[in-house]
């Protein structure tokens, strides 16, 4: 069973590892520096179906398909499957799942999902409650556009603090085995409300509970950068980096060699008309499961600090004029 | 650690606890049968705040603070709280619990939340990784009838199918201790789609849900409806209700002497013109933090299965024309 250590993190005694994965995504990421790393890229964002909540919920199930397929394993022999997504009732994830009959276990974490789900499952495993779980969560741009700004059709300008959220689900599949890379530790967040409003700059929101559970991981386990390859963000683009950056130097940690995100990975922002960078609960999922664990399984990234955050607002309190409260989750991953 | 039986169970080897609880309610709710066993009936339904959502959060918070108060416990000591509601990005928890610094695990499992926030805790605990939980719901009438339906002020005309959202959050807190009621084991659901597209009979379209779960506990731990005291669904309203009993007789198992439903319980149908019964998270959520858990510590009720069963729609599922995915969770809870 996994330890507790300190006030937040919970160390795996049996090496949770992960056995698989799978990563989808659409046209404008397969457009970017990691298309040669993802197993799908569909080049119509629509997946086929006739409306782009029903396309999320078919990426989530390719991408959980996908990680099934690469170890010949059936739906039958997982135990649980955690999963969210940003829309409202997380129906992408809801719709996308309900086709294989696992023992569904919903979550919501916004942007922090994948890492609240492969948290939560790895300690599932680690006490042996479960012998495989999947995490899985995705985004879509157009169903999040919709949902959280405004109809596409407005064409509305976005402020250049913006990021664009990312078309693709990723999907992880857990369990005992002996297999690199495997989940050393995990560390839960708490919710921080800094006052921050502005919801067009959520990188810069969910940069200070960033930097909160990064610096409580390094204390409760006396650790700094230093122990660590990658320290990979979810997606707090390039203005949320610089502010994490910033924070932890001002406690005594300089993550800044080590520092990297999934959100200034996906994209070129050169190139690509993204503003900030990318984001969306899909942004570290489809990253992770496309080009950071090969690069662990190939023995370039031994050891990887992930840490996926959530904006946590919803349109309504944004209308109710609320600040942004945040939340970040972490996982301590190791190769071999 | 929790032991697998059979496809979707879980058996507690360590019996956790149900240390304390909390419960809040409204004016409807304490004009009702259960007025007498509320921790807080507050006759203002925006409990102080300005907005309802700000009133739901209160709500939560409330009721973790009475939990707490209950057994002298503070959050410090909590190892996480894991929190869910019916509103979009589940804003009536994440502003409900972000003063208390809880490290949070965010979930969705619509109606069914107070059933999968008590099964993961109880799983945490049980394997040692975690002392205390806090698991907490809420729904509000208010909130939920502008989210879902139409804005209060319309004056929609309620087809006698549907049910009345209560307006109500409840706490509990499981820990490691010697103190009845303990969880026996838990079960997770599978999502089910019926082709139900009547969004205005939920307790009909969720009935199947739960039948299916208690089926699958039956077989997995080999017990019928005669091993229990109380089966209680969690808000399936009279229509719902009655489907589920003739689901189950079909199958063989007679629940009709044992079953009882938090949304029937909680009003009185003849006086209070709440049509089908009562629903929301925070039905099932209020009966048992108010009536049920007492009536297990004075030994009224020796053994019961909880079930609370979740509605995976949202009101774009529904434009879109799509049936209503359904899932049901489950609780063995035992007293002395």
């Amino acid at each position: 069973m996994a330890k507790k250590l300190g006030r937040f993190t919970y160390v795996m005694e049996n090496k949770p590892s992960i056995l698989s994965y799978g990563s989808v995504v659409s046209k404008k990421e397969g457009e970017g520096p990691l298309a040669p790393y993802f197993d799908v890229i569909n080049q119509d964002s629509s997946f086929g179906e006739k409306t782009w909540e029903k396309a999320e919920s078919q990426m989530e199930k390719e991408a959980v398909e996908k990680a099934m397929e690469k170890i010949d394993i059936t739906p039958k022999k997982i135990d649980m499957v955690f999963a969210g997504d940003l829309l409202n009732q997380c129906i992408g994830s809801t719709f996308g799942m309900k086709g294989f009959s696992i023992p569904h276990i919903g979550v919501y974490g916004a942007c922090s999902t994948m890492a609240e789900t492969m948290a939560l499952g790895s300690i599932m495993v680690d006490s042996a409650t479960a012998k495989h779980i999947i995490a899985v969560t995705s985004s879509h741009f157009c169903t999040a556009e919709r949902q959280y700004r405004f109809p596409l059709e407005y064409g509305g300008q976005r402020p250049p603090t913006t990021q664009w959220t990312v078309t693709g689900a990723g999907a992880v599949i857990i369990g005992q085995g002996n297999t690199a890379p495997y989940i050393k530790a995990v560390s839960f967040g708490v919710i921080e409300d800094k006052g921050i409003k502005d919801a067009n700059n959520m990188g810069g929101a969910m940069a200070p509970a960033a930097a909160t559970t990064i610096k409580n991981y390094f204390i409760d386990t006396n650790t700094t950068a230093e122990d660590f390859d990658v320290i990979l963000t979810g997606d707090l683009g390039q203005i949320g980096s610089d502010v994490l950056v910033e924070l932890l130097k001002r406690d005594g940690y300089d993550i800044s060699k080590k520092h990297q995100d999934c959100g200034l990975l996906i994209y070129d922002r050169e190139r690509q008309d993204v503003h900030a960078g990318g984001s969306g609960c899909g942004c570290s999922a489809v990253v992770l499961t496309s080009f950071i664990l090969p690069s662990m399984r190939a023995g370039r990234i031994k050891r990887l600090l992930f840490i996926a955050t959530g904006a946590l607002l919803s349109p309504t309190s944004v209308q109710q004029g609320e600040a942004i409260p945040c939340i970040a989750h972490l996982l301590d991953i190791e190769g071999e």
